[in-house]
């Protein structure tokens, strides 16, 4: 896992005056990538770098030939339009362009007249998905999410007896994963009523968000062989937020008995920013769990592990109704949690998935599953806010919901905080929900 | 669909001898497509059409400027390492090259000493995936597989409510997918033993194979918008047959609630001939189900896939064990079946899979699931074949298999024909089954 470096240093500030306010989610600590150009351009999509309320073009930083080495190796390869290639480089390359960007954008670098005529403002970009998303797994590791909603789907048997044994995932769809601001109309399919002898189709009456991470795979492993638990984050880039949509009518008639489909791949949502493995390094923690608990098996157990395994990213769910987004109404807040609540790591992930010799590559997607925390208000779903349906809540403009209604934008955001660090972000992830086309 | 023309003629002959000889799964009426290259050579990969037992080097074809038109713009997409580009231009381009091919390689064609130097012997290329796969979906269409792995997993409810009325599928990894000829380590895993209170970690003991055959999306559909039960086939490129191998502990373990995973993503095979929808005209049947079971929801539905939604595509299973290849005997059959079981069409599979907005794209493979027939011996699993482990069968070298040991190749064939029709084939696709790595 990442060690601290000097990029971590909390006392470091950048030329660029933005990224020093306090508030930002990309001061000079963070260095986040994602694949942009100017909005509203023909120009051709690129990798690019937060800093404050600017991005650093590194297509433009590339032409300038300022670094040397494996850095310039890896700028070489971050500014091609997907950053898959980069990806593929591994955690010495990706580390080197690190320490290269932060000396370059630190106050008093030597770097500064080249690098300014680099920057765009992040009010005049727009976003590509940051890299070719070959496979998509989500897995489903809150062990509050997973009991909550098992309980509505299960009543008698809300937690499987594999659950604590297995990081349980299943593949979800690669095609319809939309960077933010990604709208979709609201799915057709079927359903059947709880008291139906047979299924209806028509519009989805049940659609929700789930409030997940996304963890984008680096360099990859060969089939047939396992990464072991150890070196599983040697393997994953960074994070991202996630949005994974799903339609709970559609959901409850189709999943048995080969697991979620068509109330899951009609659209999912990431977040532009993809904030590094190396970045997030001063916000790891222990990771245990309950003593009554099973230990986990030694392929997904490590001294590393445990000792530092967990990952606090504190997230929020905001929904912005049409009527809000009309009268210039901000999003209201719906719930909050973190992902250190996961049952499971980053690296059990990894070594759980790569175990059978299944092999991942670059820019492949792990969703987090939904991360709820263990109260109720800290749900990632409004499936458990609402406790199926049958408890609406009362937004602050006197509208209700019990699930999505046409019209209606879900925001989420993420971030790192905690004494003698820098606070980073994850920027946010935005989609809306059209119309059904019937 | 696809409507008989002049290449579907069954007098039709080829200069090249070998596709004349009846027995060839390659005659001038099939000419399905892969990418080839010339064995334990370095040379670049390129789309190659079968006849008899050659391969028509479309790189070649393509450079000798021989077609004019569609049928020129078609053969220089095909030409290419993947077959992607090929695959989205649709079926007018591919009827169009087909025509051009069947033209080309007639007995008494003016363009056979031109294509004469475009021949490679099959006995002499090695392939690779036909197409870069972006996402694969595997579907559960014939009913008497799931009712009989029904009854080994869940005894008292072997057939789900939801069977008869959505044809059930679910996301399957595309990394992992091979073409003929993989071979893989034995996967481990976790199994939970009937008695035993935890689970266990190890190789996998009931790994199976599963007989299918995979469709190819050419033209693909765009987010939000559905493709409806009648422009279904208009997105679909081929058939080719498909070994999806499970580990049925694993299976048993982890499936529960969001369905197989493990079990499934360390490796699926693919034959390299994809035989086009156009080719598979001749062998159309009427589609329907019992009167008593309930009949497909509108969009499931239409007078055409009533009509000619059937498809019989004889497919067989056979086994070579690491004794029988030491001796040099020959596989040995292990059942037979065909995709006219099928509970669900082609064209309602992709009408079903698009009708929430997801997109499908060129090159994604939708798997049939396991193609059993109604009858025991007709099973497309060992699971099915030996009643899930207990009623081992025993082979003609007097060895015998509850599921597949080390050493074992798995061979699947399939192939078409009726009266009047000629026989045209799919080859086939092997797989090997290595030792563990422990």
């Amino acid at each position: 896992m990442s060690t601290l470096n000097e990029t971590h240093d909390s006392a470091l500030t950048s030329w660029v005056a933005s990224a020093n306010s306090g508030d930002t989610d990309f001061p000079i600590q963070n260095l986040p990538f994602a694949s942009f150009r100017r909005r509203n351009s023909s120009e051709t999509f690129r990798g690019g770098v937060a800093i404050g309320d600017q991005i650093l073009d590194l297509a433009a930083a590339n032409n300038s030939g300022l670094f040397d080495g494996l850095a310039a190796d890896a700028l070489k390869a971050a500014a091609e339009p997907r950053l898959n290639r980069f990806m593929s480089l591994g955690a010495e390359a990706w580390s080197a362009l690190r320490l290269a960007l932060s000396r370059g954008l630190r106050s008093g670098s030597e770097q500064q007249a080249a690098l300014q005529g680099c920057l765009i403002a992040q009010a005049d970009a727009e976003y590509d998905l940051p890299c070719t998303i070959g496979d998509y797994t989500d897995f489903y590791t809150s062990v509050h999410h997973a009991t909550r909603v098992g309980s509505l789907f299960r009543p008698d048997n809300p937690l499987l007896p594999n659950y604590k044994w297995i990081p349980i995932g299943y593949h979800g769809r690669a095609s319809s994963i939309g960077v933010s601001g990604q709208q979709f109309p609201r799915p057709l399919g079927q359903t059947r009523a709880p008291d139906a002898a047979e299924p209806s189709f028509g519009p989805c009456k049940r659609l929700d968000y789930e409030l997940e991470v996304g963890i984008f795979i680096g360099a990859g492993n060969a089939l047939g062989e396992p990464v072991g638990i150890d070196s599983a984050e040697d393997h994953v880039f960074g994070i991202c937020l996630f949005n994974d949509w799903s339609a709970r009518d559609i959901q409850a008639w189709e999943y048995q008995p080969l697991g979620p489909f068509l109330s899951k791949n009609f659209a999912s949502t990431i977040s532009p920013w993809i904030v590094t493995m190396e970045a997030l390094a001063p916000y790891r923690s222990a990771f245990s769990r309950p003593a009554e608990d099973p230990q986990p098996l030694p392929y997904l157990s490590s001294e590393t592990n445990s000792r530092e395994g967990g990952l606090d990213i504190q997230l929020e769910c905001l929904l912005q109704t049409e009527q809000m987004r009309t009268r210039g109404e901000a999003p209201t807040r719906l719930s909050r949690s973190s992902f250190r609540h996961s049952y499971w790591t980053v690296a059990q992930m990894v070594a759980h998935h790569t175990v059978n010799g299944c092999n991942l590559q670059p820019g492949d997607l792990l969703g987090s599953g939904t991360q709820s925390g263990p109260e109720h208000e800290e749900a990632g779903s409004l499936l458990e806010l609402t406790v199926g349906g049958k408890q609406p809540i009362s937004l602050p403009n006197g509208e209700t919901r019990t699930f999505l209604e046409d019209g209606d934008a879900v925001v989420m955001r993420g971030f790192c905080a905690k004494p003698g660090a820098a606070r980073i972000g994850f920027g946010e992830v935005v989609g809306t929900v059209l119309t059904a086309r019937v």
